[in-house]
């Protein structure tokens, strides 16, 4: 086959804090005997994507140029973020964590793929064509749609690892937040499945529902007046002392440390200064508030940590068969367990529209947008 | 021997919020045959130690009541902080975590220590007598004083614990924080002769000169308005990647992983949003400063953990040679390495001279008190 030619989403910060969204025309060489070539259908816009995309920028500073086919939007950076910037000025980067899509040529050793659907990751999947190496590619079982396949590595991956993370560290139940997620709710089916005790904390009585009609014993909504106490209740029913928290800044973190220090206390054998003996960790992984992390220690003794978690460095430090296993499951459950559903399906010249980015820049749960570049 | 009587400084907090500093009476009964009677003659106040004494108590409520002999102080705990105190209201309970004196009176199987000097752990120190297993005490070397010995456990085995961490978790350089302690000043001189580099963090020019007159390479004044800079400049010479922090409240802790990442971020090959992948450890021990730790973690991406440090989980936790090589190198250098300095020796009622108690309470780097009961 020729060579292939095809425009790709591209995220340049200039030395000027300009922020640029375009969309560059990127001609694929013939792929080598690993790699096959992709023409990308499905391509999820999680949280993850947009830290890349559109970083630290203000995006009611938001102008359009360009046309309707190719347009480009402007954004401006404040001056005080530009400093966790600078490695990236001036570089035109793809962005898209994950896709799927339809192989449409492939080097020798990956023929049998040709006209195949597959799910991707790699990054730059916010294009309509992607060259990728064959390790990197995932054929969609049977009857899966590239929709149901768009999705398969950060969300389902990341959900699995914190079940593991569990059992590696020795924790025996889990506390989630922004729990009404597609993450969120993937989570409670695989703890549902592994009898997994799980706590959930979603912020209305929507999200709630969401959980509770997949069979959620434990939901809690921040916003209501007895959450603390309801909190601690919760992690004294099912012993939690691990939380994974998306939203990161604030003190909901810091919270959920001290209702494990109260649940804990309410068995301690006699009173010490330093705390409860019972070990509490938090992952942080997202960062839906972007305002710094509180902690109140002096309210949880010394046997704590608050760690950054991400799947890369996770998928590194696990056993490889564990890891094998996990993919193995994502695959087999791609349409159950691992189910994600979209509000909204856009096109890549779309994603640059003002209206449509403002909404799923604002990260709301249960909003879950899907770009399609054959659109 | 007789049963021995002595006076023994407690510390009470009531359900009405008032905490009481007193001395009561307390007649040991004979030792059984693993056991001692020490006549306590020097026991330091540490950081460690005020958590139990003082609490969350407002000092400046301080009043005294009772006689010159046996005084009675009490202070009013503001009522927010009752709930972090709610397991020990009622309890009367003895203070001091460490200590030194003369064998008085054995069991059996200790009689060969009858008055001989030793060091001892296990609490409640601050009494005229202590009576304690025989795992608990230890023979101070020939030539050393009972002010040598009163502190041969929490701070020596702490800066030991710091640098067995640093090795068992893969780091090879440290930050320390209030470093011209004398916990500081230990760890300085165990890294100097272990070869391992130090980034001492200090409040003051002359905080600085204590410590480089015993040879450290790097001192920076928190101070100083290019503290930042010098600081990612001293991590970077040094690859320190792991920090202790006295002080735990506000930025300082947040601001030593921002600089770690900053110093790794100048070797990495290409820009990840995701933050570099060098993994950054900050250990909180102490709390110099009782506000909330503010972590600014979009500043150094997600490779990073914040924990509480505490002693005894590190002993229970390290493997018990490396324990039993620790304390055997406390003995041998009891009066070099870990050579403790006093401000002022007090007696055990002059601990309840509203004086001397706000002096002791400020704990200023520098300044450190000896209680000696025999006074």
């Amino acid at each position: 086959m020729a060579d292939a030619t095809g425009l790709e989403l591209r995220s340049t910060v200039g030395e000027d804090g300009t922020l640029t969204l375009s969309l560059e025309e990127v001609t694929l060489g013939a792929p080598g005997p690993d790699e096959v070539i992709v023409r990308v259908e499905a391509a999820p816009i999680n949280p993850s994507d947009l830290g890349l995309l559109l970083g630290p920028a203000d995006v009611s500073t938001m102008a359009v140029s360009g046309d309707a086919v190719r347009p480009v939007a402007t954004f401006a950076v404040p001056q005080g973020r530009m400093g966790s910037l600078r490695a990236r000025v001036g570089q035109s980067l793809p962005v898209g964590n994950e896709g799927a899509g339809t192989v449409i040529d492939a080097g020798e050793n990956g023929r049998d793929l040709i006209g195949r659907k597959v799910g991707m990751m790699g990054g730059g999947m916010y294009a309509q064509l992607r060259k990728l190496p064959l390790r990197d590619v995932v054929p969609l079982p049977d009857g899966a749609s590239v929709a149901d396949g768009a999705a398969m590595f950060v969300n389902p991956l990341t959900a699995l690892a914190f079940v593991e993370t569990m059992r590696m560290e020795g924790h025996k139940a889990i506390v989630h937040t922004a729990a009404a997620s597609n993450l969120g709710q993937m989570l409670q089916r695989i703890c549902l499945a592994d009898g997994v005790p799980l706590v959930n904390i979603v912020r209305s009585a929507a999200q709630a529902k969401i959980l509770t009609d997949i069979g959620a014993t434990h939901v809690l909504d921040s916003s209501a007046p007895d959450f603390r106490k309801a909190l601690v209740e919760a992690i004294a029913a099912t012993g939690a002392t691990i939380a994974f928290d998306a939203i990161g800044g604030g003190t909901l973190g810091s919270d959920i440390v001290q209702a494990m220090e109260q649940a804990a206390s309410r068995s301690a054998a006699a009173y010490s200064r330093y705390g409860s003996d019972t070990f509490k960790q938090l992952y942080i992984y997202g960062a839906l508030d972007l305002s710094p992390t509180t902690i109140n220690r002096l309210a949880f003794g010394f046997q704590w940590s608050v760690s950054g978690f991400l799947l890369t460095p996770f998928l590194q430090r696990a056993p490889r068969e564990t890891v094998k296993a996990m993919r193995a499951r994502v695959v087999a459950e791609l349409t159950t367990t691992f189910a994600s559903r979209y509000t909204a399906t856009i096109g890549l010249a779309e994603a640059l529209n003002p209206d449509v980015l403002r909404a799923y820049e604002r990260k709301a749960t249960g909003e879950k947008y899907l770009i399609d570049p054959t659109r």
